[in-house]
């Protein structure tokens, strides 16, 4: 025989499967600061023995915290706890797991002792394990008082027992177990980011449209950042954090689009700010039309003063007027015939647009990019949302995202990218910190269900949505045809189900005619500016803001909504009634106060209904035993609540309930 | 700004989650010698562009086989193909992708030049990528050709499109694909195993039993391996590849068992074969009743010739006569009273069994356990049937197989871990060959499904199946009270769904009475001799060896099943009647046809069923839309079956059809 000398990869006891964890294992798992992350493992052991199994998290500063972890489903040998990651930094973790020697023989001296199996040797191993608890916690009274009960021999074995089997025994013991064979995973790293990049009420507006001009004889004078900056207060008010902006570059000329899309604008027709670059400058210049530099820093200084931060786009496309065509061609693609390739999908045609080459000159690319991101870094932009970003290599997103953020770990990155999970899923991991996703297109109770849960439960340690109600580009048939009911739910479901949301300007006049056989609003701002009285909407009773600035209200005054991972799903007796409920401990929150709330919606904007809601109140921290009250915080109602809860949401005056438990009443 | 450099993981294209992998990806996914098995990988690009995906794959002499990869269900950017892995040894594996510049061409192509957009350029394109095509392979004629016709400026533009789009120049192009941005996985390995490893049909006696003569006072004269070996040729003659023996090592006298589990064994009672070890020898000694070694090994020499390989125990526990417990004490748990622990789960308590104390001395026993293995495998033993291995270290089992088979990688070891999942999988993961399973209790058709299922597609990178219908353990109420259709409908399935199967002695003859309150036979052979006429029950049809024989006959003629991966579940109306297919396409077998079978099963051993089975043709290489002949291969009946077929099932007769498809005749 020839020895080898094999090493295995399991400790003495296996410690497997740590979550959080990222599929493949690639990239750190990511969080954002003052999320609460669940952690497990599954660790197991041959035999009978009780085992203790702990996390050790060790925060960016080094501190390093232990939290005892309990198991979960009978047979599964999985383990969790749960712990709040409180500041941005790379946080590190490992599992730690040891026969509990005490519990061990406490289980098996409960059943001997009374059963008279072994009495006198099992009383010598419990003094001798509690010998050896007080040469380990010297300072610990519940324990020298145990070690002496134990060997009382002028007390019967069942009084011995009972001496040591209490709660304070029990409670020194789980301060500092009776360890051993104890075994350490090796350790993990998590990513945590700032709380924006997880947390955040969106609003976007075109800045050309606000403060825009429209003549007697029909033509147009431009918004500008400085009449743009005027609608920032009435942002913020509604509750928003985060203003985003489609791109302020020059537009082109060449193929410009007209209104709804035409090929035929007018002279005064602005063109698609998507269609990037003129003579006036590409990606790194700012649009003549909305002003300089110096308005644009005004116009974050603005936003700042009003607690609203300012997000750009990142659109990696050209007009053919872009100065690149003519100082970088090989950052095309030139067809034999001399000319550039247009986007194109045959027979289809972006003519306004082209697309970039990647693979002609990748490092110059991309070293011309990062100084356009740090160019607007430098101007104190810390948030990008990106345009399309599944239409450029997975990999130059990766060194890209990378890159910024090893300088500027603030810095946070939205992916634009609707389109086939294993890209959607990819752009996340290897980097963007939040993801527009499928929310506009999940509209009945079923999808529903099964997309919010698998955003907070299956793809929650590399992906965090936001879920904007509509875009420039999404009008969804159910928004056209449901009226403002469908407006209401859809906001009051993407305010609460998700931390980040997002709402286009527009959605609170309930916009919902839609350009014929599209999917997008009609007089797009996307082609055209675009007058909007807010003010004298919301005088008359027609505008959804009152309604958006009480659930961003909502989100200020409950943690639990501004959690990504604690969404769970409840049932209703009716096919379009969703409910869902989110749960924060007390041990979590800052009054130390749990938080609970449990949304109910009517999903058929163009019903009233009636059913039964039932309830599986551990999942909010509710004894299931117990009756509890809870409050409409849309209406001010209250009701008495248990398992089974009757319903009536009529769309036409409230669709959905978000409801408040009350912890100090009911429970 | 401080630079660092990122290194992407992402290559240009993405190529992710490789598979066949294990979980945790912690040691090589596992593969038998014959084994096809299916690779797949997720791989996906921004844009348009048609990708290629190959699978490379180096087999353990260096050759490298290149395989196209199809693409699988619309959305998942999921590729699959299958391969035959024909040798044991270390298999590595890549997958290639690469942007297919012809296969993109050819489809803007034949969308544009109809339309007349761009059609000079789109010809020109094409000429340039045939150039480059005739470059690549000048020796085409097909390439060679169609450069020549797509610049025939006297023909049509759909007439040049037309000449260059038949099958001789994609058949051409495939072969050599025009290839660009072609990107590479990292390569994985497969360990694959000797065939033995997943395939045989396994039979189980007691030699003591074999050839025991009860005199006539109601003493025993215990059988031999001589008297033994006289049963091989008709345990062989069943067509059975494997003869597992319960351990054949000196049994203890202290605390031995009598019939029946009794603490008061008769002086002449043998004892339980797993309280090994006596002042005759331990674990490396054979019982002075079965004979010497010599003894031993003419028995595996009569095996060799009977084509039947010999299986012997492993079972790491001692009798308290065990020379271990003298000799070394460090390797059991002493209690403060000075005296041994014996295996106990309080209250219960095993007096006849010391557990092995695996820390105290880890390296002195591990490299003792070496020395045993070794020393039967010196003998010619190549196959070790482990008894509970969950009650062990699962880093001791990492360490003990991965020595014994980097110097043996022809030995098998089998787990009889019946646990949860957890441990269950890991002993697989880390090394062990087979595993026993919760078959004998999965018996309704729901069950059944999905544990068929689960073994076939979830845990097929590493767990190999042995479905023994029976044990000296195991007799489940579904024998006991299912009579002889239950002993058949057990015996099909086990033998057809997986390519390893087993049978405990008795199974034959229908024993089904169990000890009252076990689940066990009664009179059990693990404490007494047994004694059994399998001619004369056979003589009187009264025995199911003829139908376990058929069945390993049919094993025996029909490829697909020895495979593992390829079990797919249909559908029947009825609860009580299961339905699946094994399928392996004729580039697998021998004679290059492709072999399918169609099991269903009434797994209701009381009743007479009728029903319709719902078939997915698909699944087995049958066109859905054609009718196709089946035999079956119990009864030689034959019907026309489609996608939907009447079936009638009596358990009193044949609760089994075990089809096969005539690919001749009927498709």
């Amino acid at each position: 025989m020839v020895a080898i000398a094999y090493e295995p990869k399991m400790g003495r006891i296996p410690i497997r499967h740590l979550s959080p964890q990222q599929p493949e294992d690639l990239w750190p798992a990511k969080a954002y600061a003052g999320e609460v992350v669940p952690f497990a493992a599954t660790v197991f052991k041959e035999g009978h023995d009780i085992l203790g199994v702990e996390l050790l998290l060790t925060a960016p500063s080094g501190a390093e915290s232990r939290h005892r972890m309990s198991p979960g489903a009978a047979g599964t040998d999985r383990w969790h706890t749960d712990a709040l990651l409180d500041v941005p930094g790379e946080w590190r973790f490992r599992v730690r797991a040891f026969n509990d020697d005490w519990a061990t023989w406490l289980h098996n001296a409960e059943i001997k002792i009374p059963a008279g199996i072994d009495v006198p040797l099992m009383l010598t191993i419990g003094a001798q394990l509690l010998e050896r608890a007080v040469a380990q916690t010297p300072t610990s009274r519940a324990l020298t008082d145990a070690a002496k009960a134990i060997v009382n021999t002028k007390r019967s074995p069942a009084a011995r027992l009972a001496a040591v089997s209490g709660a304070r025994v029990a409670t020194a013991m789980a301060a500092e177990p009776l360890a051993s064979l104890t075994t350490e995973s090796a350790p993990r790293s998590i990513r945590v980011e700032r709380t924006r990049a997880g947390v955040g009420g969106w609003y976007e507006f075109f800045p050309r449209s606000e403060g825009a001009v429209r003549h007697a004889d029909g033509s147009w004078r431009s918004g500008t950042f400085r009449t743009a900056a005027k609608r920032i207060p009435a942002v913020a008010a509604m509750g928003f954090d985060v203003l985003y902006l489609p791109p302020v570059h020059p537009i082109g000329v060449a193929f410009r689009k007209g209104p709804n899309n035409t090929m035929t604008p007018g002279p005064g027709d602005p063109g698609s700010p998507w269609a990037i670059g003129s003579k006036e400058g590409g990606h790194d210049a700012i649009h003549p039309d909305l002003g300089t530099v110096a308005d644009f820093t005004s116009f974050l200084a603005t936003a700042r003063r009003n607690k609203i931060e300012v997000a750009i786009d990142l659109a990696l496309q050209c007009s053919p007027d872009h100065p690149w065509v003519t100082e970088h061609p090989e950052w095309f693609t030139t067809l034999p015939d001399g000319s550039i390739a247009y986007a194109e999908n045959p027979p289809k045609k972006y003519q306004d647009i082209y697309p970039i080459n990647f693979d002609n000159d990748p490092i110059g690319l991309r070293e011309e990019i990062l100084r356009i991101v740090e160019y607007w870094i430098g101007l104190g932009v810390r948030i990008f949302r990106v345009d399309n970003p599944h239409t450029k290599p997975l990999a130059f997103w990766e060194w890209l995202l990378n890159q910024v953020n090893s300088n500027h770990p603030d810095v946070v990155f939205l992916a634009e990218a609707f389109t086939r999970p294993a890209m959607l899923h990819s752009l996340a991991q290897v980097g963007f910190q939040q993801s527009y996703t499928y929310f506009t297109w999940r509209n009945t109770k079923e999808e529903l269900e099964e997309f919010l849960s698998g955003l907070s439960k299956t793809t929650s340690d590399f992906l965090r949505p936001n879920l904007f109600v509509n875009t420039p580009d999404i009008l969804t048939e159910y928004l056209q045809f449901g009226g403002p009911p469908a407006y209401k739910v859809r906001a009051a479901i993407a305010a609460t189900a998700s931390p980040t949301w997002g709402v286009y300007a527009g959605y609170e006049l309930f916009e919902n005619v839609a350009r014929p056989g599209s999917e997008e609003n009609i007089d797009n701002e996307k082609y055209q500016y675009k007058q909007r009285d807010f003010a004298a909407a919301e005088a008359h009773g027609r505008s959804l803001a009152p309604y958006i600035t009480k659930l961003n209200e909502i989100r200020a005054a409950h943690p639990a909504l501004r959690q990504l991972r604690n969404l769970d799903v409840h049932w209703s007796d009716d096919d379009s009634i969703l409910v869902y409920s989110k749960f924060l401990d007390g041990r979590f929150t800052k009054n130390g106060r749990s938080d609970a709330i449990i949304v109910i919606a009517n999903v058929d904007p163009h019903s009233v209904r009636e059913t039964t809601v039932h309830l599986d109140p551990t999942r909010f921290g509710v004894d299931p035993g117990r009756l509890f009250e809870v409050t409409d915080l849309l209406t001010g109602q209250t009701f008495t609540w248990g398992l089974d809860n009757y319903v009536r949401l009529d769309a036409f005056t409230e669709p959905v309930h978000i409801l408040r438990v009350e912890f100090s009443k009911g429970s």
